[in-house]
């Protein structure tokens, strides 16, 4: 039989991995629901058309698609906004404003492996949905950071930028919806040069263009300095300057309340999707050069799903990408794991009874594990060292007949011996 | 634009089933924890190669299978088995054994949408992996019994059987192991006649005939009494004594531990699949008709992944089909949740201190939703009511003024001034 292996670009992980993936899960959710957000989960397997309806080509031609045994096309999902929006278009159509939602787990896509990009990766996304209020992006942005800071990460910054800023100087040129698509592409590809050149060749004004020159070379991480720079840039272009004064007074609320957050303004900076209407966002570490989570502000993207219009404002954060950055960083995890115990009966006659013992451990709290290989106590031992048990719980007949055990302390080497009714109580001490 | 639905057979959880859920599996993850179990991820999309290598043809016939973007052929797990064999005789084959891992996640089977039986469904696995001993068989009854206590069901019965019994009679009467499967099969869906007659043709003795004809029959809640019948029964039949008398050690050893479980003896128990060597069981509630959990020892399995000969034994246990039972009996999750608070700002000025606050009383542990719609006080107030939540922290202007807030308690409905400093110990409170 020739070995089997994983699919590329899927990955297996082994219990230290698993625990790490599953602290950061844990994190995610225990940040999201201190902030009120609520967890829902959505199917892995989608239709086609509603994953492929507002997906950018991009992803379109990177999804698992396939037709399943009735017929129907399918896909695994990409992303979770699309299920998200459905939901909030349908089932909860009807609740009351604000809503708050969180949903954790895996997505696929067939992009071409490498650190930190697999085809089959997680995320947690939170969603804000009912506000188009700035201290609701600002909270998006203050829980974000609070992951990044619960689960230990060092040195995060936060690039920040608004879309309507570059949209607002775009549109008063007369550039249409979607020219001015094609240039946030570009920009968000970097290719500035193109993006310029975009916009030259649609006729805006040369004024716009030196604008546009400032714009991308503006950057900074004092909040409030630049926004002051990127408002008397962009004078004259209104819709900008309300984008601006919108950015600023996110931004404020986020550095006023307290959160501990390196911001760095980016005027220039865009999203390759097309769906933001506002604030956009994205974390990075400097030890990985792809982005830990982005979001930002889609006040059309509910409508777009077929419901009612709902300003809206989410991240997406990437959970495999976070462990990633803290084993970069070599983050020691905050558990508090329970003491770890042996069980070694004696002998087959005792086993029922340390079976027995182990059942009262476990209820005070213990991990115990049970030796179920039928080995002798020297060999049992030797293995409970190797994966660092802390004791040695020894059921002998002679012992139990006088309803005692014998109890090793295998970091200190010490052996005593403890009446069964003052185990768990001793162990605990 | 039509509106958009999740494909038939799949399912989207709104927080209420989420929350339920997710109890489950933190229930899960916690107790196979306790016994000393250790969390392993493997991918959702795997070669169809390996997934249908051992797979019943009932399961391969019903998997989502599709070729890739790179032309291979891969299928969404229907199980967790072949992945986990894959992972013990690769990975982690030269793992000092035992080894205790277990698995959380989802499953996809195309099959007709029932109470019960969906097209995504979830399941978690507890495998335990290189003893033969009785002991461990009897920690996978301990365990899942341990699970259906904690998650608070009640009435839960355990299926038990070994399916050596049948077999060592079988094979006494030279039936070839096809054959064998055959018989089993039959008895699985019930078929009783139609098994006896296979057997009849097969050349067996009218003595087997009989025997089996009492063996169907043979059913008791009784361990002990039900185990000395049983080897009366197949007196003579020296394998099938053998396996009769190791599934009485396996059950002695649970009573004796001092598990509560409902135990029924059925001799006559065979499960579908036919990598089963030993002890067989299944975990019912009688609320449902379809089992919670099955499993059992699999000693040739991992073998036929390719491993080397490892003794072993596993228990699925199905996530969404244990929440179905617990919404049946109307079980209330035991849960600490914590205090829900309402952040209210008064006017604009006040909002980044109002944040600043939230975020002190989140960082003491307590679940703090921010206002973010810009409401009156009057309609925050309405909206925190409906939402159940326990206080509201009012952020005026005045008050702030002297480092103060006005506190409401919403259950009470009685409003006091509290210090900004004493505002997380009062709430604690």
């Amino acid at each position: 039989m020739p070995e089997f292996k994983t699919v590329r670009g899927m990955r297996d992980f082994l219990p230290e991995e698993t625990r790490m993936m599953k602290y950061v899960e844990k994190t995610a959710r225990s940040v999201a629901e201190s902030f009120g957000y609520e967890e829902i989960m959505t199917p892995l397997v989608e239709s086609y058309e509603l994953l492929a309806a507002k997906a950018g080509e991009e992803v379109r031609l990177r999804m698992f698609a396939f037709k399943d045994l009735g017929g129907r096309m399918v896909a695994l999902r990409p992303e979770f906004t699309p299920s998200i929006a459905r939901i909030v278009a349908t089932a909860l159509k009807n609740e009351p404003k604000p809503l708050r939602l969180f949903c954790l787990g895996s997505l696929y896509r067939y992009d071409e492996p490498q650190r930190g990009r697999y085809r089959e990766f997680w995320q947690s996304d939170f969603e804000l949905i009912g506000s188009a209020k700035p201290e609701a992006d600002a909270e998006l942005l203050i829980l974000t950071s609070g992951l990044m800071e619960r689960v230990g990460l060092k040195g995060c910054t936060f690039r920040v930028g608004h879309v309507g800023v570059l949209r607002g100087v775009l549109t008063q040129e007369g550039l249409d919806d979607k020219l001015q698509n094609g240039v946030l592409q570009l920009m968000d590809k970097k290719q500035y040069e193109d993006a310029l050149g975009l916009v030259k060749t649609s006729g805006a004004s040369e004024k716009c263009l030196t604008i546009l020159r400032s714009l991308v070379e503006l950057k900074g991480s004092d909040v409030s300095k630049a926004g002051e720079t990127m408002k008397k840039c962009v004078d004259g272009y209104e819709k900008a300057v309300v984008a601006v004064e919108n950015l600023s007074e996110i931004l404020r609320l986020v550095v006023e309340s307290g959160c501990e957050i390196n911001i760095s303004v980016e005027a220039g900076f865009a999203r390759g999707l097309e769906y933001y209407t506002g604030m956009i966002f994205e974390a990075y570490v400097p030890e990985l050069d792809v982005a830990l989570s982005g979001g930002g502000r889609y006040d059309k993207l509910v409508e777009l799903f077929g419901g009612e219009p709902t300003a809206a404002v989410g991240v997406a954060n990437g959970v495999d990408r976070i462990m990633l950055a803290m084993q970069e960083q070599r983050v020691i995890m905050k558990e508090d794991a329970g003491k770890k115990i042996m069980i070694i009966p004696v002998g087959d006659e005792t086993r029922a009874e340390a079976l027995k013992i182990s059942r009262a451990l476990k209820n005070a709290g213990m991990v115990v594990e049970f030796e179920i290989m039928g080995r002798r106590i020297g060999k049992a031992l030797e293995d409970a060292d190797r994966r660092k048990i802390d004791y040695a719980v020894i059921v002998g007949k002679k012992e139990l007949e006088e309803g005692k055990v014998s109890l090793k302390d295998l970091k200190k080497r010490e052996q005593t011996t403890v009446k069964i009714e003052q185990l768990a109580e001793t162990l605990k001490s």
